[in-house]
C-alpha cells in the first residue's frame, strides 16, 4: 500500500505493457508450449524474501509471454473477440486502487448507482425497450459472464414457476423443469441446466442455424402432455458456432402464451445494436423477460463485464435474499443491493469501465470499431467466395465468416492442421449437421484489411496441395 | 487499442491513484451520500463524441469519490478487509493489457499452467496437506469469491452422492439433500443451498461460537432416519460474526464416518496460516475433501481471487463437462481446462496478482502484515478491557474484536448510531442470541498504532452520555 511504490511500479508496468502492444503485431498468434511447460522454469515454493521488480519483469518476457495466446494480436481469428480499451484498463486501475466490496449500497454508493446509471445509458445506447430499465422492479446488473447471466435467469425462471403453481418446497422437483433452446446455443446453456439438476431439450435448428419454432412448440406441448414444466427458453442472436439469429418474435409469442420465461443470449451480437442499422437484429426482444450481452467482447471493455437485464428482477432478488445483520444498513429499503442479483456476495467497481470507455471513446468510436469489423469480415467473405474450391457456410451479418474446402470433411481438417502448425493465424473450427467448417472471426482491434488479405493468401497458399484425394 | 494512449492515460491514471492513496488518510472512511445522489449528476445518455480525459478525471474526484465508502482508509474497521498492494495492481493491468480469455490449456497456456504453480506454491505456504495439490486429481484453481467456491463444492459434493447412490437423473430429489454448517456460518453458505434447492441445517453453536459437534451428529442421524440425505458440511475457520474457530477435527470424523463431504470455509482466516504459528488454527483440515481462503481478503491481493482446493476434483470436472467442437483442443486430454472446474466459462489471468505479489513482497512481508493486524487487534482488546463500561465478546484470535457497551443491547446501538454519525471510523454490529456486539476489524495496510489509540479514544468519548438508562 506504499503509493510511492504504486507510483514507481505503475508506470513502469504501463511501459511494459504499451511495449506490448507496440509489438504484439510481430507476436505469434497461437502459444507452441508443450503441456506442463512453464512447471519446471518456476521454483517450486514461494520467496522468502522480496525479489527485484526487474527480475519478475524479465520473467514475464521469457517465461509467461511464450505461453500466451494472443487474443489481441491482428491474427487471432478464434472464438469471438474479447474486448480491451485504454480507457477499459484506466478505469480497471482505478477500480483496483480504490478497491471497494460493492456487495450492498452502503458498502460503496457510487459502486451501486454508477453500475444503474451505466445499464440504463447502455440500455438506451442499444435501443432495449425501456420496460428492462424503467418500471420499479426492471433493471440492469453487470454479471461477469454470459455463462453467469444466463444460470441467474434461469433461477429467477425456477423461482417464477415456483411462485405461479405455489409449489411448496418438498413439492419442487427440477428434474421435470424443462429448459429450450436450439442446438445451436452456447454450451453454457447446457451447464446452467446440469448444475440446477434440470432437463435441456435442444430443438433442432433449420438450414439457417435458426431455432426451428415449430418443433418448439411440439416440444413445449409434449412435454407439458407429459407432466414436465417448462421452464425456459434461451434464444440467441448471433450463435457461436456460425452467428445465426433465432427469430425472437416467433419464439416469445409461443414463450409468452405458455408462460415460459424467455432469455436472450446475446453475449457477442448484442454490442452491433449500439449501431442503429443492426438493432433489427433483435426485433422482437420486448417478449423477453431477461436479455444479456457481452461489452467484454466487441465494446472495447476488458473481461469481465457481461450485462444483465430483467424486466422484473424480484424473481432473483427476493427468491434467495438472505440477510444477516453485518451486511444491514439503514437504507437498504429505499436502494438496491446488488448481491441479490447475482451468485457471488462479492463484485468489483465494473461499471467504473463502461462509463471510462463510453465517456473517453465517444458512442462514435465505439460504433465504428463495430462497422469496421464487420466490413473486414464482408472483405474476407469476398475473398473466399472468389475461390472456386472454397464455401462460405454461413450467413456473413456481422464479424464472423464460416467456410470450408468444398468436399469431404478431412479437406477442411488438414487445412486447418496445417494453418495451425504454419502459426501466422489462430482459427477455430465447428460442425454443424456432420459439416466441418473453420471459423474467421475478426477479434482485434489491431486487425486491418492488409491483415484480412494476408490472412487469406496464406489460408489459399495452404490450402493449394490439399487435392480432392483428401475427401477419400 | 492505441499504445500511445495507453502509455499517456494509463501513467496520468497511475498518479491519480497513487494520490488517493496518499490523501486517504484525510477521507472520511464512511461515505455519506444520500440514496440516488448521483442519478441526477449524470447526463442520462453516453456521449456521441469523445470527452476529455481531464473532464473524466474531475468527475472522478467531484462526483464518484463523495460515495465511495473508503477500503483501504486506516479507519475503515468493517466486514472484513480486502487486499489490495502495488504488486497486484500491477499484475492486474498486465492481466488486463494481455486480456486473454483463459477458458481452456490453448486459449492461454501460461494462464492455466501459472494458475497450477501458484496454487501449489500458496497450498505449501499455509501448510495445506499435500492431498490437496499432488494426487492426479488433487488440485487447486482461483475462484471469483468465497461464495462460489462453496457453490462448486456443493455441485461436487451433490455429484458424489449421486454417483455413490447409483442414482438415475429422475431419482435425483434434492429437496432430501440436507447442508450442514453452524449458526455461525456466512450467509453465503445458506444461499448454496437456497440456489441448489438443498435443504440447510444451521447447527447452533456453543458458548464459544463453534459448531456443537454432539448436535451436528445427531443431526445427521435424525436425517438419515427421515430418509434425508446428508449431503455437505461446511466447517468454518474464522466466522464473520466473531471470527470464531469449528473443530475440524472431531467434525472431519463425522464426516467422513458418514460419507459427508466436508467443505472448510476459512474465508478470511486462511491467509494466517502463512505464519507457521497460526497454522494450528486449521488442524484435522486433512479429513476435508474441500478447503477454501480468499487471498484477496488478508493476503494483499486485490479482489476478485479465492483459493480453492479440492482432494478429488473429479466430481465437478467430469460431472458438468459440456465439451462443444469449438472449445476442443489436441492436448486437452493430458493438461487441465480450468473451464470445467468453475460455474462460469471465461475467467481472467489471475494468478498474475499471486505471483507477483509473492515475489515483489516476499513471504516475510506478507506475513510481517498479518501479525501486525494481529497486533493491532491485541492492543485495541486491551484498550476495550480497560474500560470498566466495556466488553470483548470474542475470543480475539486473529483481527477482530468484538466488543459492546455492558447492559442493554440499546446502549450498544446507540453507540454506533453515533460512531456512524461522527464518521470518523466505520464499524458495523452483528449480533448472536439477541446479543448485540460492534466488530471493530483490523482491515487497511494503512492503519497503524495510533489509529488504533484514537479510534478508541473516539469511541469512549461518543459512549461518555450512555448512561446506564439506556438500558430501560
Amino acid at each position: 500500500m506504499d503509493a510511492n511504490e504504486l507510483n514507481d511500479k505503475g508506470k513502469k508496468m504501463i511501459d511494459f505493457v504499451s511495449s506490448y502492444w507496440q509489438t504484439i503485431r510481430s507476436r505469434r498468434a497461437l502459444s507452441v508450449v508443450e503441456p506442463g511447460y512453464l512447471d519446471t522454469l518456476l521454483p517450486n515454493e514461494a520467496p522468502l524474501k522480496a525479489e527485484l521488480w526487474e527480475d519478475v519483469l524479465r520473467d514475464v518476457e521469457q517465461l509467461i509471454m511464450p505461453g500466451i495466446t494472443h487474443w489481441h494480436s491482428p491474427h487471432f481469428h478464434a472464438y469471438f473477440p474479447t474486448g480491451n480499451s485504454y480507457p477499459a484498463i484506466c478505469a480497471d486501475i482505478l477500480s483496483d486502487a480504490i478497491g471497494c466490496i460493492g456487495f450492498s449500497w452502503i458498502s460503496s454508493p457510487a459502486c451501486t448507482e454508477l453500475e444503474m446509471k451505466m445499464m440504463k445509458w447502455l440500455g438506451k445506447l442499444i435501443n432495449l425497450p425501456s420496460q428492462f430499465y424503467t418500471p420499479t422492479n426492471a433493471g440492469g446488473v453487470i454479471q461477469g459472464t454470459a455463462s453467469e447471466a444466463t444460470l441467474v435467469s434461469l433461477l429467477a425462471a425456477r423461482s417464477k414457476v415456483i411462485k405461479d403453481k405455489n409449489l411448496s418446497f418438498q413439492d419442487i422437483n427440477s428434474t421435470k423443469m424443462v429448459v429450450y433452446c436450439s442446438d445451436q446455443a452456447h454450451s453454457s446453456v447446457e451447464r446452467a441446466v446440469m448444475l440446477l439438476l434440470m432437463q435441456c431439450r435442444k430443438i433442432l435448428s433449420d438450414s439457417e442455424h435458426r431455432m426451428n419454432v415449430k418443433a418448439l412448440s411440439e416440444a413445449i406441448k409434449k412435454d407439458l402432455e407429459e407432466g414436465l414444466t417448462p421452464t425456459m427458453c434461451v434464444a440467441t442472436l448471433g450463435t457461436t458456432s456460425t452467428c445465426s439469429f433465432d427469430d425472437l418474435t416467433e419464439i416469445g409469442k409461443i414463450c409468452n402464451e405458455q408462460n415460459v420465461w424467455m432469455h436472450v443470449d446475446a453475449a457477442y451480437a448484442g454490442a452491433s445494436f449500439i449501431c442503429p442499422e443492426y438493432q433489427y437484429l433483435m426485433e422482437g426482444v420486448q417478449y423477453a423477460d431477461t436479455f444479456n450481452f457481452n461489452p467484454h467482447k466487441w465494446m472495447l471493455i476488458n473481461f469481465d463485464c457481461s450485462a444483465l437485464w430483467f424486466k422484473d428482477s424480484s424473481f432473483m432478488v427476493e427468491a434467495f435474499n438472505v440477510d444477516p445483520v453485518y451486511l444491514q444498513h439503514v437504507n437498504q429499503k429505499v436502494v438496491l443491493d446488488y448481491r441479490h442479483w447475482q451468485v457471488p456476495l462479492g463484485r468489483r467497481f465494473r461499471s467504473l469501465k463502461l462509463w471510462f470507455t463510453m465517456r473517453l471513446l465517444g458512442v462514435e468510436q465505439l460504433q465504428n470499431h463495430i462497422r469496421k469489423s464487420i466490413k473486414l469480415a464482408k472483405d474476407f467473405e469476398k475473398l473466399v467466395c472468389q475461390n472456386p474450391d472454397f464455401e462460405v457456410v454461413n450467413n456473413v451479418i456481422l464479424g464472423l465468416v464460416c467456410f470450408r474446402m468444398k468436399g469431404d470433411n478431412s479437406r477442411s481438417k488438414k487445412l486447418l492442421e496445417k494453418i495451425t502448425a504454419d502459426g501466422k493465424i489462430y482459427l477455430v473450427p465447428s460442425e454443424i449437421n456432420g459439416v466441418y467448417f473453420i471459423r474467421f472471426a475478426i477479434c482485434s482491434w489491431f486487425t486491418n484489411e492488409g491483415d484480412v488479405n494476408e490472412a487469406w493468401s496464406t489460408i489459399e497458399s495452404l490450402s493449394k496441395d490439399i487435392s480432392m484425394q483428401e475427401t477419400f
